[in-house]
């Protein structure tokens, strides 16, 4: 059983794990040097849970610790019960979903290591949106990818707002960082993966006919909202492929791009 | 050429359309009731005059009207230039994007006049969040579904949130409401509509199996994130179709959803 601790001083210095969590950019600093991340939301830190990663604390509120009494029975670490107002002078929000858990990192696998089991890889250039990283993973895990390949001026998705759009896809989709862009995208093309690139450049062939569901493996690449993949990016895929757009419209949103590349991948094949 | 006003008061009563901006109650209630919206950004206010919506007034930074200065010389409406403190104090909030537009509404075509011209229509049912309604009218827009109808419990498209996440879609792609629930739906099956409704349900056929391209009138009935299509609305649908997930996870994000269903209806047609 967890050890239930009542807090009432904001100033607190076991609560320094929750501190400023609306500075974002203090934020994306601090959590990976420390190696730590936030959870929120009981079915979030749950699935956390669930995923192996270690728990450092929670913070709830009174509420919130009788309605998680059952997970709590299971765990081994503090939970700080804090009034609504103290959670938000601390955290510099308010709670709405009454539960927050500090979880430790665990060290990410290579980029080899996802390969060698994986069939369909989404491969993400330089998405440093927190919302859009979430998107695209809760449609990689509904939609059967296997793995997420990041370049290494992706946003982290361990941050907090990632980790609640993503509902804990995060924790259930395994990604690794290539640390040479777009050089280690040798390495998915050598372990055979067939490199599609996803643009609006009317020399790709539409999705439809690349037909990726066809393909033994493949690793399907997606840029930034607005920028989309990189030129460099683009001559290092095997082939353009694009999502046919009606007249007059410059773009999907990338998350909405990402679910209908993915349901073409996974297309007319079991998944799960 | 548009007036150029410079206000320097925040209780200037010109500035009225966009007071208490973050106030999402107060202006869900204002703004149908004035017949007004407010458009944001330079790049949806000018979709916004070019779908014809008459111009009530322009909020502009110093530096916007200077940028903006070729569509100030078509306009005829005033345009309060004001320094961005100001304009946080009016609306509530920092206006990163510089420019707000207040706009009148146009009357809405009544759904049979939708349905008379459209082959492929989107329905959405107690949609009642303004981001998750801008992505699906964005997704509508790119991949080509003529025209939206909405319960009369979805959220307003011309709230200032949804026109935003739709990038102005909501100004490109046709709407109507029905008034009555579902029992509305008939008419459009009179219309010689397909109804098919999305619904992670096992006993629904899958989108392939559905093959909605192949139907000369579809209308894709989509519910709101979490709660999905009611029974009454399921009970309503001719056929229940849903997209394959992958083992353990409950749903994609509604936006998502919509999209890779409208990228089936669309498929291997060209659009636009």
């Amino acid at each position: 059983m967890a050890e239930l601790i009542t807090v009432d001083d904001p100033g607190d210095p076991r609560l320094r794990d929750y501190t400023d969590l609306t500075d974002v950019e203090l934020r994306r600093r601090r959590e990976p040097a420390e190696g730590l991340f936030i959870a929120e939301g009981e079915k979030v830190i749950r699935r956390a849970l669930s995923a192996g990663y270690p728990l450092r604390s929670l913070l709830l509120s009174a509420k919130w610790a009788e309605a998680m009494r059952d997970l709590l029975a299971t765990l081994n670490a503090p939970v700080y019960v804090v009034d609504p107002g103290l959670a938000e002078r601390v955290t510099g929000y308010h709670v709405h979903r009454g539960a927050l858990a500090s979880l430790h990192r665990k060290p990410l696998p290579t980029a080899g290591e996802l390969l060698a089991d994986a069939r369909r890889v989404a491969v993400m250039e330089a998405v440093n949106d927190h919302t859009n990283i979430g998107a695209v993973f809760r449609s990689a895990a509904a939609l059967g990818m296997d793995a997420v390949l990041l370049s290494p001026d992706c946003a982290d998705p361990l941050y907090r707002r990632s980790v609640k759009v993503s509902m804990g896809a995060v924790f259930s989709v395994p990604y690794a960082r290539l640390d040479a862009w777009p050089r280690g995208l040798d390495a998915v093309r050598a372990a055979g993966f067939e490199l599609l690139a996803l643009t609006p450049d009317e020399k790709a062939v539409t999705l439809d006919e690349a037909a990726p569901h066809r393909l033994e493996r493949v690793a399907l690449m997606l840029g930034a909202e607005g920028t989309g993949l990189s030129r460099r990016a683009l001559a290092a895929a095997g082939t353009w492929v694009r999502i046919p757009m009606a007249h007059g419209v410059d773009s999907l949103n990338v998350g909405a791009a990402a679910a209908v590349a993915f349901y073409a991948v996974a297309s007319g094949r079991p998944v799960g």
